[in-house]
């Protein structure tokens, strides 16, 4: 009992007192539920990989995004997880392919490029041969989180990367569609005005 | 008392129960104290003024942002109103001046070009003399709210003024600084895609 109860506080989220609750759940629970969670934590383990190519979760050797000959594998967005793609995917503006970089760097916890799969990032820049369909890449866009980390990560990968020839850019900053300007605090506004565009 | 509730009840957000709260108040309070609101409101109308050229709120001809001669004047910033202009102030990034629209085009309510300061606007363009200092307009920047009704306010400026030999910008739009990717909604996402920059 107390294993489980440790283990259910691991997660990310779950405090000691609902660790407690959830065990104590699991406890009173028939055998067969208990079972069948048991069996798909195992399954899930055993089953969800990451894609060999952009680092996305998948349960084959390519992730569907990559597996789709009609989308445009010249162009990568660079994304911290796989919930970021699956943001991006949501909107369906998107038509290019990805790449994962599992985490940002962070000094403060002692992630390093080497905690990421920012190696494997370089290497698909150079060898073609590694992506799906062996295309070029030719535009790589950084969607990182607008926060320090994310921020740091970005110039990280583009500093790295610039003495190779594509094309780097990253995702625009300002107003928030739908927000109100005078809502915005001092950074949004900053942006905003820096980044202002010419009307056509 | 009845005509004390209905003025009341006329200000934005307050309703009916509110205003006859407010309005018993003030009957039941010391004379003296309702007789201080009253010339407070007077006050207010006697006193403030719209500034003669951008039609920000001032107490002179001139706005304290007009009459400052270390401001750009050859850059206009257009804001629906002067409380947009404060939020822009106070990041201190902004070193032009501004045109308060007073409002923006809202069809539904009725509101028409004829009813902002648009028309004193293409003036100020056309028309340099008519400026603080006496400065052509190189530059406006459109920043109105990020809205339907802000945007079809921008497209009409931008449509009506397009024959000037002024460069017309808009406020950048994208994703909030300090905001995170995964909680970004569709359309901020595509904003941010479309307008995504090349990193130097």
């Amino acid at each position: 009992m107390e294993r489980l109860v440790a283990e259910f506080a691991r997660l990310p989220g779950i405090g000691r007192r609902t660790a407690e609750r959830l065990a104590f759940h699991i406890v009173k629970s028939d055998s067969s539920e208990a079972l069948r969670l048991a069996e798909a934590v195992q399954e899930v383990k055993r089953s969800v990989k990451h894609c060999s190519v952009c680092f996305n979760f998948t349960d084959d050797r390519l992730c569907s995004i990559c597996a789709d000959p009609r989308r445009d594998a010249s162009t990568v967005m660079v994304v911290e997880q796989p919930r970021d793609l699956i943001a991006m995917e949501f909107t369906g503006m998107y038509r290019g392919v990805y790449h994962v970089l599992m985490g940002r760097l962070s000094p403060l916890e002692g992630i390093g490029p080497g905690d990421l799969t920012f190696a494997e990032l370089a290497r698909r820049i150079d060898d073609p041969g590694l992506n799906s369909r062996g295309e070029v890449v030719a535009e790589l866009i950084l969607a990182l989180n607008p926060t320090l980390e994310g921020d740091g990560t970005g110039l990280y990968v583009a500093s790295e990367l610039k003495s190779r020839k594509v094309k780097i850019t990253r995702l625009a900053r300002g107003l928030a569609t739908g927000s109100r300007l005078e809502l915005a605090n001092k950074a949004v506004l900053s942006d905003a005005l820096e980044e202002r565009r010419e009307v056509q």
